[in-house]
């Protein structure tokens, strides 16, 4: 089963493609879309769109998973990011694949053992679970750390 | 000018298209995009996502128009009228269309006369402004205002 993991945030967004077989998880492709901060709303939300439309084009996964979105501090920040997910997420759904959701913490348990981890130790641990893979940022690991859960979660 | 007014919500995104030249205004068309509540949050999206590009598609729209974004009290709902304006925006952005965003108070205030005008007001100022227009709904009533307001406003 291959499986995308998304981090959808306006102005960068992160993804990940891993291969999964019952528990062994191997890398396929990493990478991060940024959208110029100077553009207009509507076409850094397009660029989010494609590139992800594109994405799941060319990797075919069976499954997309994303963290549960939450309302941070700053609601400027929350409406961003919600409509950056509401973009990728409309692809995933042009796409007709299948969406999963996992809480953040859900996540951090899954990679590192204990959902309270720091953004380092899921990144330490990541470089353990694919060895030999570049990732290409933060967003990226991210993404990378969420297709992870996805495939250490049972199916619901 | 082809002003298309966008109301964007998850269970029902209302759009209006009018026809301004210099301070007339004429109703062309309206309608409704609602959403099935069972299907997954991907699709609900991509469906706003299509039904929009294609009301774009049909009226070519020289602007789009569509209402600040806000934080109301409840954060879920927030969240999703946040991701189905960004599916929405997407979809302005696909066909290269400017989009502008105004305030809720300007709106009412460019309809009615008064920022604090109720959903009543506002309404019964559309059956006076576009005469013989047949109106689908309050979310395609609220579509069409925020079309009206911007043929109003100056171009900023």
């Amino acid at each position: 089963m291959i499986v995308l993991g998304l981090d959808p945030s306006l102005s960068c967004t992160g993804w990940g493609v891993i291969r999964a077989e019952g528990s062994r998880i191997s890398h396929i492709a990493n990478g991060q879309v940024p959208t110029d901060a100077k553009a207009p709303m509507a076409e850094r939300l397009h660029h989010l769109h494609d590139a992800i439309a594109a994405v799941i084009a060319t990797y075919q996964p069976d499954r997309v998973a994303v963290e549960e979105v939450f309302s941070n501090k700053n609601p400027q920040s929350t409406l961003k990011l919600a409509q950056a997910r509401g973009a990728v997420l409309a692809a995933c759904g042009q796409a007709g694949v299948a969406v999963r959701e996992h809480a953040a913490r859900a996540v951090k348990k899954a990679v590192v053992g204990t959902g309270g981890a720091e953004k380092a130790q899921v990144q330490a641990m990541l470089k353990i679970l694919l060895p030999g893979a570049k990732v290409s940022g933060a967003d990226a690991a991210d993404a990378l750390a969420v297709a992870i859960a996805d495939a250490h979660l049972k199916s619901g």
